[in-house]
Formats: structure tokens, sequence, C-alpha cells
């Protein structure tokens, strides 16, 4: 795996049909739309996508969007981290390294690493070296969030009602 | 559904071995399960859970959180609204009426409400009268969170970059 190459994905209309073929379709991508049809965006400016052509075709796709050091509720000390989402690989080319070349990619920034996996993929996580964060209902609202810590960070600890 | 009977569910051995019948069990049962076996909240403590009794059988689960007005991004004024997750209805007991009971139990409280609906659900959503909120990246991190307007409550207007 060692010459796949991760780009930054472009907000273009090709881009957006390529989104398309990806399951975790949403309210992001259909804004992105409206913002270049309306020319709010510029054509060919830059996403928060990254992701990996195999040919002409965009198999695998990630975002990457680095939080404020203010916004930190999860890691010691807190800082600028980054929060991963729509890690997805299309099913063709799936368990070929590709998953985890983008991690590994977003782990090269040295910044912590939040994710919120949607489709059941803890085991896939794990073997990055994700772990659960403590629970926090204020926080965490129902979700499952998985982070990633670099040498030096810990999480954050939680006050808990004694 | 006159009769249906929406509960504040306790925390308890009982309430939590029910929920592992819901597909959504993830780290928040856990961790209320942690707080219970290490005495940190109290057997039969309220929980952020409300539910379905059919007969002994939890057959419907939702949790309610009430988040405050210095925290919400989504409304036009600024208040208190609730964020909805987790409603959930078992698969035997669905399309009975109990998944729009529960979200009309919620907004009884006359808050706007907020939920991040992780299955595909968006007609059972529209149905109930819940809207797409427009996307924002900062705040939404590629959610699709989905709002329910109370009379006199406006989506907040999201300033675009022009």
């Amino acid at each position: 795996m060692n010459n796949v190459k991760i780009e930054r994905l472009l907000i273009n209309y090709k881009t957006l049909e390529a989104f398309k073929q990806f399951k975790e379709y949403g309210n992001q991508e259909l804004s992105m739309l409206e913002d270049l049809e309306s020319n709010m965006v510029e054509n060919n400016s830059e996403s928060p996508f990254y992701g990996i052509y195999y040919g002409d075709r965009l198999i695998a796709r990630m975002s990457l969007y680095r939080v404020g050091k203010k916004y930190d509720f999860y890691f010691d000390p807190p800082q600028d981290y980054l929060e991963l989402w729509k890690l997805e690989v299309l099913p063709d080319y799936q368990h070929r390294g590709y998953g985890k070349a983008m991690v590994e990619f977003a782990k090269s920034y040295e910044l912590p690493i939040k994710t919120n996996p949607r489709i059941k993929s803890h085991g896939f996580w794990e073997k990055m070296g994700f772990q659960k964060a403590h629970y926090e209902m204020e926080r965490d609202l129902g979700e499952n969030p998985l982070i990633w810590l670099p040498d030096g960070v810990k999480e954050k600890e939680i006050a808990h009602p004694s």
C-alpha cells in the first residue's frame, strides 16, 4: 500500500457525482451541491474531503475537520484536534488497506482524532488504535465517540457525580 | 393509541437488561451499567430514557435531554431545546403507532426538538413534522440533524460566506 495517494478533493460536479456512490450521502453533500449551483463556492475550491482514486474512480473518502482548542472537551491537555467522519471505502475495494491508509494519513497530522463511526466497524477502529471515549451524556448525547491519542496526549478525565 | 403510557425509565438491572434488545445499545448503556455497579448512581434513579411497556416487556424507548439555551445553535430565538435520540420500537411492535406516541410525548414539552436519526427513517420523521436543518459544517460535522419547530420558533439563520 506504499503507493496509495490520498488527495484533497475539490468541490466540483464530478466529485459530487462520485459521492453518490457512498452510503453516507446526506445533508453535507447536498449543501455542497447547492453552494456550487448558487455560486456560493467556486468550482474546484477545496473541500474537507480527502479520497483515493483508482484510475478515474473515487473509491474511498473521508472528511477531516480541525476543531479548535476552545471546543476540545475530549483531550488533555486541551488542544486542536481532528474530527474524522464519513470514512468509507466502496465495497469492491474493501479489505485492501485503503481504509487503513486513510486513517494513517489523518494520523500524520499528529493531532488527536475523534470519530463517531456510524456503521458497525469497531473492530477496524480498534486495530487502528482508537479507543472508546468515556461516555458523558451532556457531551456525547447518545453517540459513541472513538478517539485516538498521539504520544503525550491523554483522554480528558470526566468528573463523575460522587 | 389513546391508552399508550409513556414512562420515565428507572436505572436498574431490569431496565439495562431490557435495553440489550435494542439495536442502538452502546457506550451510554454500558456507562449506566458501570455507574450502577459501582454505586455511582442509585438503583431506581431516573434516567434520560422514556419507554413503553407492553405487559412486562419494554417495547419502545427513546432518550430525551434538555439542552440549555447557551448551547442552542439551531433555533431562533435561542432557547432550551430537547435532544431526542435512540428512538426505537422493537421489530414485532412496529407500525402500530408507538413511535408516533413517543414523538408526541416529546412534543408535549412545547420545546423545539433536535434529533439525529442514525437509522434510515426520514419518512417517519417527515410525517412527524420534522425538517432537515440547514447543514453547517462547524456545527453538524457530517451529521444530518432534523428539527421540529413549535409555534413561534424558527430555524436559526446560517451566515453563508458571500
